[in-house]
């Protein structure tokens, strides 16, 4: 059985060190998370999450859901009950407004809780993760008394929230969705279609759910320009916020998936079910694009925290199974074999996933730090920075941390060897949830095809120029520095290679679209590379600070190693992505269709 | 649901006009599998896997195998009837010995028949690849009576075999095995003991299963050199064939995997068995190897046949799906959307995989061309040459093939999108399926720990050597063919990297054999890639000729295409293996393990 201890350490380091969140006391919130809040929360997390969540997880994937005939879907025996301590803790409504119930904290720091529940258990955390991305998008384009109505309820998690987007004709093209919505007298509409895919759709948890659904008010437009966003209760709910009849939705079956059993993938039946309109009619993309935001950092986060869990599994079987020994001479000879992390090839595995975690982890915190100041500046520029950084990286964040997370849950299972692929071990079960986080809220090559076709030229490329400037300062700021040599020489490079890229693309994506789409997946990752590199030279300069002051700890050792592993190993990938990028569109572009 | 068809184009290709295998009509059997013969059967071998087997193959991993209290295991609805018709058809039997009861035809044709029934059934058709691996040892190693007694029943498949090698406690390390055998007065041995992981260690399909168990016997030396061979049938065998009583064997348990349902892997208890050495005693391993050379290409085989199957049900998606509009205009204007193979990010993803396939079939039908040199030449130096190649090549493969077959088949489901997570529609089979290959018959790791450290310096390089020349030698003779320019230049470079890494590993893995270690499994990969622009080289180099000789075919013009996308797209990763190979081991060993 696999186990988990959630990396406070790491994540100490990264917020009062390399990121040093004291210094944003001046914006709401952060003073109420001073070092000693911050320490009690992530205590307290890293309990939950390792003592009532992740013994859960084999459960969840073993029983998974099941729906009843009467259309009722039971969760895995201890889903309620664990449900109800992480609600009643008080979780979700950790950096939702106090107004609405909420503690108004950093959303950083529930980013960092998030990553601890879903190494915990990511089918399990999906229910609140959901709510938390539905109740974003109502925070921002609901109406008052919608506002008013739904977000209390679903802070405390007595309501849960979902998503509802995809149908059987339409994924990523939503233009082509079908879902009608026909407008009522009293203002309401009544909405009716299949909705497909829908995570937590329906299940025992709450005593509500709060479906967010995309459709087609009768006479829209026709495409993207007319879908519109509804919120529709499983249970209508009366002026006064009482429950009242059941609505016309429900869950028709659900389906069986390759991994996150523990979650209730449903296709929702809406029938002349009653929901009202969020924002403007026809402009239901914009609410969506809130959810789908927070949603996609949140995915991030499942491909962070797969790795991690994944990692801290190999680690432990590698210590412990004796096979073989050192090609150096036994080590451990009073056993009758050595422990196989004496192999150079377990370790490189080993510090290939860390040095991702940890790297990871930090353009986590260091993306969520920029979306608090982008909600809770009150500098209007300080504002507009963190949210071109927010919008730049989140496609690289869910498209490279769930490509890779997934590599490294098949990394860190191979670790155990022919005991990887038994279900009781647990490690294949990491490789089966991780796998989700590369489709769902927008397939990886869609977030790069957003990356390079949306957020790298919008506003003539200003977020990426500032990223570029920010980390050329940083080398320039420590080119002269020796110790930092390894790592500052490395990153240049690799910066020199994705700026390379980037004007490539520039000169010749518009005549040739297809120059950027054949090249959109090696942007992407060599984006992700670049922005890894940075973050190992800050915490590596922190890092080498800290032993200046206060001497070397093993935790401070381990992360010049895997930072050095990190430049010597893994940095130079950058080259192999610019040399397929400049090789553009017109070999891929060659074949018919029909020669494939 | 997928389908299947075999790529009978292609492997004609291979055999027809680039291996050119009737060039080889001098060795047995050779001439008796003519152009007509060979059309023949692997047209009957389409027909079979196509229509019998990959129906089959959603059943088998969603009934999956049942052992009953009895101790019986039974397999998925209708692999019984299925098992019949594929003994019956002879196909166990098409590269046996014919005093055996086979037809002594080219094992190049069984590999390539092996294809086709494993990407239409991984799980099924492993019964059949370890009774070929089991026939194998006993042919090689098996005592006159050994042989006349099991392998004719092998061959039509009444019989099906097994290779028990793993025990709790020892896995790539068979040294540490604790199976015992005691001598009896007949001769025979008693073996009692636990094995793991057995695949087809039970079933229903045989009357008979018979077990080769690596045992120690009483008193032998400690260690890998204390190990024996033993043939264990489940039903013991009367002298004249018959069989007589239930032999002390027995499945104590059934491993729920990630995949391979199909197929029961199995924990075998052995009490007091009756078993009989095969080979000399204490001299297992050599038995052992020779079912392992046989298994590692078979696995090899199993990573491609996934890959193969992956692409096609990617390819028929891709052409049908609509979703979104090509980046250059709308292309079927007629459709509410465009299918997805307009875009170039999802034709990436298929030419990937595709430039793989044909590459590694390619590899593999060389492979086994120079097997049956090794086995039927009549000239020892031409025997010695193949035999070089064979062991050279077999990590290689065994290692790439499914390394990348696993890697393409989460490729080809990302095609899918959501859908492809959904168990039903099988392209997450593909995948669970797929990765148990990159582990059983030695973990990839191992495989590359084989190449760097024994068959790369065995007989002074001799093998490597031998590769390099012929390689060397055809960049030189088509050097200055314009055409041929774009597939040959970087040929030579790639060359160039594997030969700069091979002098690294020479010059460093000497004093500190942990740099061979550490550079393994990116020489691995190096070594395949060079590998596979060798036989790009070589297809393209035969594609020109025809095409000038009698013109051009869809077939021959996607060749072009599929190996320039492989020269401009995969094979500078040579590049950046070379680059971590020579980053060397210091950095990689420097945390004590518990730092980790």
């Amino acid at each position: 059985m696999p186990s988990y201890k959630a990396p406070l350490e790491d994540v100490g380091f990264l917020l009062n060190d390399v990121f040093q969140i004291d210094r944003y006391d001046n914006l709401p919130g952060f003073s109420d998370a001073s070092a000693d809040v911050r320490d009690a929360i992530l205590n307290e997390a890293a309990k939950l999450s390792e003592q009532v969540l992740q013994p859960l997880n084999r459960v969840g994937d073993k029983e998974g859901c099941t729906r009843h005939d009467d259309g009722r879907v039971t969760t895995p025996t201890g889903f309620k009950e664990a449900y109800k301590q992480v609600s009643e803790g008080g979780w979700l409504g950790l950096s939702a407004p106090e107004e609405f119930g909420g503690q108004g904290l950093p959303s950083t720091l529930s980013h960092t809780v998030a990553e601890f529940l879903t190494s915990a258990n990511m089918a399990f955390s999906m229910y609140h993760g959901l709510t938390m991305g539905a109740t974003a998008a109502l925070l921002v384009h609901g109406r008052p008394e919608q506002k008013a109505i739904f977000i209390p309820k679903m802070v405390t998690g007595e309501w849960t929230g979902t998503m509802n987007l995809t149908e059987p004709q339409c994924g990523t093209d939503l233009g082509l969705l079908r879902t009608k919505a026909i407008k009522q007298a009293d203002g309401s509409y009544k909405i009716t279609g299949t909705k497909i895919f829908i995570s937590a759709g329906e299940h025992d948890l709450s005593e509500n759910i709060i479906h967010l659904v995309l459709a087609r008010i009768e006479g829209a437009p026709a495409g993207i320009k007319g879908v519109s966003l509804f919120v529709v209760p499983k249970i209508l709910v009366n002026a006064d916020g009482s429950l009242g009849g059941r609505n016309g939705v429900t869950c028709g079956a659900i389906e069986h998936k390759m991994g996150i059993h523990g979650n209730a993938t449903c296709v929702m039946n809406y029938d002349d079910a009653t929901g009202w309109l969020i924002g403007e009619e026809n402009k239901g993309m914009q609410g969506m694009f809130v959810m789908m935001n927070e949603a996609r950092l949140g995915v991030a986060v499942q491909g962070l925290a797969q790795s991690e869990v994944a990692y801290q599994n190999a680690v432990i079987y590698a210590q412990e199974r004796l096979q073989g020994r050192s090609l150096t001479g036994a080590k451990a000879t009073d056993k009758p074999a050595d422990p196989i992390i004496v192999h150079p090839d377990i370790r490189r595995t080993l510090l290939t996933i860390r040095a991702f975690n940890e790297a990871a982890r930090a353009m986590v915190v260091w993306t969520a730090l920029k979306g608090d100041v982008a909600h809770r500046s009150e500098d209007p520029k300080e504002r507009q920075a963190a949210d071109d950084h927010m919008g730049l990286m989140t496609p690289v964040l869910k498209g490279v941390l769930t490509d890779v997370g997934f590599a490294n849950a098949v990394s860190a299972q191979q670790v155990w060897g022919g005991h990887g692929y038994i279900a009781d071990n647990g490690m294949e079960q990491f490789v089966r949830d991780a796998r989700i986080a590369m489709i769902y809220e927008g397939a990886n090559g869609i977030q790069a095809l957003d990356l390079v076709g949306r957020k790298l030229p919008r506003d003539g490329g200003r977020a990426a120029m500032a990223f570029f400037a920010e980390v050329a300062a940083f080398a320039k700021e420590h080119g002269g520095d020796e110790a930092m040599q390894p790592f500052v020489a490395p990153l240049s490079r690799a910066l020199g290679d994705l700026q390379k890229a980037t004007t490539w693309l520039m000169m010749n994506a518009m005549a040739q679209p297809d120059n950027a789409g054949a090249g959109a997946t090696d942007y992407m990752k060599l984006f992700g590379l670049v922005g890894f590199a940075y973050m190992w030279a800050k915490m590596i300069k922190v890092t080498q600070d800290k032993i200046a002051q206060s001497g070397a700890t093993p935790y401070l050792t381990s992360k010049l190693t895997t930072g050095r592993f990190f430049m010597e190993r893994m940095l130079p990938e950058t080259a192999l992505h610019l040399t397929r990028i400049e090789s553009g569109c017109a070999t891929i572009m060659e074949l018919p269709a029909e020669a494939f």
